[in-house]
């Protein structure tokens, strides 16, 4: 059965992440896609993305693949899907793959920003940005937080930094570099995988260096002792977004 | 009674617009601001508006005026209100003014920004960024938009693009100007004053240039026919930002 690659955006607002969640019917991501392509004519399976993102986390360009049988040429396959689909999910490329890529276990690495936005004195954009950038409202040494932020680049054993993980805790972080632009600060992170929440768990503990509660050198210290409780708290999931799934050898990013 | 004057952000989605509706009791902006006044001591009176924006309409820098007996320091007031408030709209400046300082009739010119982009072929954005900005899918012809908008320029009696206006029609449009950013297509509109939905019925007959329904000569005859069914629907609500009201004389803006 012929393979497509979709590449897709949503706002996570409403959905219970990715993941079809078989035992408690939330909606998913990928539940409403299967539900769009069960709508055209043929077979259509092994819908799978290249990262599982949880509640509330948004993308901007989740890469998936799924086999079907359709003979609807991909530019009318695209605008046929989007007919089916509520407006928080759009498809916005398919493309024909080799019937052996695979968008999970092919991706290289994965890249995610985090939005956030100095807001201390300032409300503007606090309305209508509400949603989709984390509004930070305290205090904060900037120049600490990009500090702390490379510590986290390299090999590591990221378990301090992973809510409920089952699977190996090592992953290679090759870029995590916090950016300032005007009042936006962008955490830019990309590593050959994530662990459940880590990117969110990362965020929270830059934010306790921001705040004071924790130093730069700390980031090395919390790694090591491989215990949830080291690091800060989840970042609420409204911030981050999914924004590329690599499938050749990564090359660091200016930001 | 003192007065002060507020500058506010408001997401124009589950507002009925800014006029209070005594009759039928929808949520309006100035009615939610009201009751967040109301929840602080002191007695709050007269509060109005530079424009009175539609159900939907978004604005980005709202400006109005209230009288108040309250001793809070503008700084705190703004925090104050802003607990007080729902989270669509934010106060971010309280300043004091003159006792005769009227945010309506002071008011020498407003300016919007309708926000569109171009989606043919293009969906990206198209889930993110929905509610913010008009995705318009069908073929333009941008440059005879441009050319047409530019007809709507200085002082015209607009009762063409009017819904149920009871005041005076005659207005003076400072500027009207098409910007095309890379897929973005931004209406830069500044006047005297509007009529009710007179943006957004602009922006409807551009459509309708664009898509060769008329020709940017037309506008003329639009204008001179003083008969609503001459031009264009009224585009939808959520492009529309209010984002500037003039307490000074109009100067041309560089788009």
């Amino acid at each position: 059965m012929p393979r497509l690659k979709l590449t897709l955006e949503y706002d996570g607002k409403n959905f219970h992440g990715w993941q079809l969640q078989a035992k408690t019917n939330e909606r998913t991501v990928q539940g409403v896609i299967q539900e769009a392509f069960a709508k055209l004519p043929g077979e259509h399976k092994n819908l799978r993305a290249a990262g599982r993102t949880d509640a509330g986390v948004h993308a901007v360009a989740m890469v998936t693949h799924v086999d079907t049988t359709t003979t609807i040429p991909n530019e009318k396959l695209t605008l046929a899907l989007n007919a089916h689909l509520p407006e928080d999910v759009r498809v916005y490329t398919v493309e024909n793959v080799a019937d052996d890529f695979d968008a999970q276990f092919d991706c290289l690495y994965r890249r995610y920003v985090y939005k956030m936005k100095l807001a201390r004195d300032h409300f503007r954009g606090t309305a209508l940005e509400r949603g989709r950038v984390l509004f930070l409202f305290q205090a904060l040494d900037v120049p600490k937080m990009q500090e702390a932020a490379r510590f986290f680049e390299g090999t590591h054993d990221f378990t301090s930094l992973a809510t409920q993980e089952t699977r190996e805790t090592v992953r290679t972080v090759h870029q995590c570099e916090l950016e300032l632009k005007g009042r936006e600060l962008n955490l830019h992170i990309a590593a050959d995988g994530f662990l459940r929440n880590m990117v969110r768990a990362v965020v929270g503990t830059l934010l306790e260096v921001g705040e004071g509660k924790l130093q730069p050198e700390d980031i090395t210290k919390i790694l090591n002792a491989k215990d949830r409780s080291k690091a800060g708290q989840n970042a609420p999931p409204h911030g981050l977004y999914f924004v590329e799934a690599g499938y050749t050898a990564w090359v660091r990013r200016e930001t």
